[in-house]
């Protein structure tokens, strides 16, 4: 597996990964009515801010975001997103996204790397998460409503650089 | 002194109060090199948020912003941002317009309401914060730069509704 900075000709392979995970609606607070269009504009970083997917042979598996968490006083601190595609989960392509998105970081200069809005019942990805290094720093309660309705807690994840 | 939902014509007036904070640097965590013409985009909300000034006689003394939070799955939950010009402050402006924003997004059915990066140092704010209710759900810490270099906390703070 291969992660290499996206191309405007991914997208047509990329979108079907934001969408089922946007559709299914159990990890990302994005809009569930959210287009190719708009998602596009969401997903694909402008510089500073770089997107990247991960490909296996001459699939596109997974795919991450990543830039600055906030404009000005907050610029120092980055974020990153990770999507991955549902048949293609359980093989490491989250783990390797995160990775490179660290170490993308690192070499960029920024101090820290924060999570805003990780959903408590996503454990894979907060395990994930914590076993590269991330401390949750605080949980917003009920303040994700998953599909059934349930509102579980959105946890703002860090760690240092 | 009256709260009453922003107008168009209102920007000119509206505009340095957004500036004067901006420039300042340490309460918010705006891009410095805001224009006014980015700065009516980020501050003025379309539905369902809104925008509403403070006006003392025939001037406008505060404003503040409130809405959603987040999209989609997160968007029980209200957040809202205010500014008082520096010359206007200690008289409960900051106050009034908070208050506002409680009962407005009271009615409007959120669970919540939420601050995403209230600066650690900006204890005016915090402890206004917490008089009404806000809790501190977690500290990101070094997270925001003070005009002299030095990073402080941001504080995520939370209350229900």
């Amino acid at each position: 597996m291969l992660i290499r900075e996206f191309a405007g000709a991914d997208w047509p392979r990329v979108w079907p990964i934001v969408e089922e995970v946007v559709v299914a609606g159990d990890t990302f607070v994005y809009d569930p009515g959210l287009t190719a269009e708009s998602a596009r504009g969401l997903w694909v970083e402008a510089p500073p801010g770089l997107t990247v997917v991960a490909v296996d042979g001459d699939r596109i598996v997974g795919t991450a975001k990543m830039g600055p968490n906030r404009p000005g006083p907050g610029a120092h601190v980055s974020t990153a997103s990770f999507m991955v595609a549902a048949d293609a989960r359980g093989r490491g392509v989250g783990r390797a996204l995160a990775e490179y998105a660290l170490d993308w970081a690192g070499r960029q200069g920024y101090a820290a790397m924060q999570f805003n809005a990780v959903v408590e019942s996503n454990t894979w990805a907060v395990e994930l998460y914590r076993r590269l290094g991330f401390s949750v720093v605080g949980t917003v309660p009920e303040a994700f409503a998953l599909p059934g309705g349930k509102r579980v807690g959105l946890h703002v994840m860090h760690r240092f650089l």
